[in-house]
């Protein structure tokens, strides 16, 4: 099953011709999930090769503008490309409170009525995500304001054992949500697939005297099987040690984590994006901005041992001449493994493993 | 002086990378003031020859998605390239009621403090200008909410006598917005300098036996002027006729206007912006869409007698090859008057009157 990152914004702060503000979508198994949304976000996927109504989900990791100001325009336009259909499963919104009442006023205002139903999945911050001065408490917000008309969605606080959200879980994969700092409070994203069963051992099999047919399924789906002789095998007895999924991170704009879920999520992530906003040496500046630099990145990287990072967010006052120092700068701290730039319209593949 | 309009966005109903959503600059000494804010504005200034940071006022023409959803963003990019200056004079934003609130409140959740001051002066529309069932009241909104920290700014009703709204005055010029029928209620918006006086008449200046020197400024301005002699000289005796000013008009959606004032302000409109978003043909659908025609904007400009008439907001389904066919079906009813189509980053100068 391919899974497939593609940044569509890579620029800090607004979006600029040559780099737009922050988006990227994963791709796997056709379905499209969207991380962050700024302004011309639905430009950027025009631009690209992908379909905008393949989208199913939307994490959004802050509410900064450049963020989230281009998800009421994209909403409003995959509205228009969809038909009436109540049976659709909704598009789920994931991001800090506040976003459901930043959707529902600009929806509401512009007489936008989405075709398609939507949730709105609201992470509940904690007060130490940012300095003290710029928190806000959204959680009063649009009360007594005909509420019927908001879009459902659940209020997700942190499970404080776990010091992390927990987003959405299937047969196949969960995702997770951690904290991080950041001049308004930020989250970072793990999506991680769970273990596939190992490969079935044909010579094992047929020693045990399993018949080639539906038993093998069985067995590979975890379940034992008894045999016509009475005697019982279990799946352990066939099967070789369970392959791995995979596991992709994507933080927001942070100066660094929150709490120790960070870094427990993100070890041995196959993809770590992380920002970079601000080259080695101005840390004094990235720091009270709330962002970080390729050297900070790196340090993280290396904490969870990530297998390759990815930086992105970069200042628009960098050309794509500058941007050679950021990666040097991230590559010193990390032992000669390559790290990547990424650009709009990049796209990433994360194989599968064996 | 010079005065010129320059397209961003020329696309109907969402951004397209060949049409931006609605954005119309027009530039007038120095001043930008920008018409419609759809998303990618910002985008589109930075691909244009044209400075952000010269706008110093904005008119909105409705609330639809495709004419305001860049505004957050662009107030934002222009606070990041301002210098904090409470003197500065406000930048003053024009639109339906409910632009306040839509602007305070993505201002509010996405944290961001302009570091300008600005204000938000909101038109009071009729119930006569959309579908009964469409109208929404939003008088209400807000109420009891923080108003201390929301933008100052005027609410402006209908002035029964004129059938218009007065948005400024000032000795140069007027800018007056009248009532359109659209999905949502939707304005047009007229410029209009004032009649500049007209030439001294140097030879009956010198048989009255006025000397040269501040004595001619004076009546040019409009004054009387005793000279030695005793006599007094009035402007109308040695002025030419008043050359008068151009005239700007700039629609936003509509399938027509409401009441009388649309067309009398219009009159004589040196540049008339209006909306054409289906061809032809279409009348149906693009009644029912609030929209119009090229015929139907031919018509108004007809009856109005604009010496031009440009069309702009094309449905995306356009191509290139399509549009020659709208401009054929607007001037077939112009007597041989030519009609421009608007095309992203296309000038159009307005020459002063002699
Ligand atoms: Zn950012
Ligand atoms: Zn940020
Ligand atoms: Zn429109
Ligand atoms: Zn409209």
């Amino acid at each position: 099953m391919s899974l497939e990152l593609t940044f569509l914004g890579t620029g800090s702060a607004f979006p600029c011709p040559a780099r737009g503000a922050s988006a990227l979508l994963l791709r796997r198994d056709g379905h499209c999930w969207l991380f962050d949304c700024g302004e011309g976000t639905q430009t950027q996927l025009m631009r690209s090769h992908l379909r905008a109504a393949r989208i199913t989900k939307i994490f959004i990791t802050h509410l900064h503008g450049d963020h989230i100001f281009g998800l009421p325009g994209l909403l409003c336009t995959l509205s228009l490309q969809s038909s009436p259909d109540a049976s659709k499963a909704p598009v789920d919104i994931y991001g800090p409170l506040g976003l459901r009442s930043f959707l529902w006023r600009s929806l509401e205002l512009s007489h936008s009525q989405l075709l398609f139903p939507y949730t709105v999945h609201e992470l509940v911050p904690t007060r130490d995500q940012c300095p003290p001065e710029e928190f806000r408490d959204f959680s009063g917000l649009d009360r007594g304001e005909t509420p019927a008309q908001a879009p459902p969605g659940r209020v997700l606080h942190l499970e404080p054992g776990e010091d992390s959200y927990l987003l959405l879980e299937d047969e196949q994969l969960v995702v997770r949500a951690f904290r991080l700092f950041h001049r308004v409070p930020s989250f970072g994203f793990v999506l991680e697939e769970k273990p596939r069963p190992g490969k079935l051992n044909v010579q094992k099999l047929k020693d045990l005297g399993v018949p080639p047919g539906p038993l093998y399924g069985q067995l590979k789906r975890g379940a034992a099987v008894v045999l016509e002789s009475g005697a019982t095998v279990r799946p352990g007895d066939v099967l070789g040690a369970p392959v791995p999924g995979r596991k992709v991170c994507v933080l927001g704009d942070c100066s660094g984590p929150v709490g120790p879920a960070a870094e427990r999520l993100c070890r041995g992530a196959d993809v770590l994006v992380h920002e970079a906003t601000l080259e080695d040496g101005m840390q004094e500046l990235a720091r009270e901005r709330g962002h970080s630099t390729p050297g900070a990145a790196a340090r993280f990287a290396r904490c969870c041992r990530a297998r390759r990072l990815v930086l992105t967010h970069f200042s628009q006052r960098y050309g794509p001449d500058d941007l050679g120092r950021l990666k040097k700068q991230a590559e010193a701290l990390l032992d000669g493994q390559e790290v990547t730039l990424a650009e709009d319209f990049m796209t990433i593949e994360i194989p599968l493993k064996r």
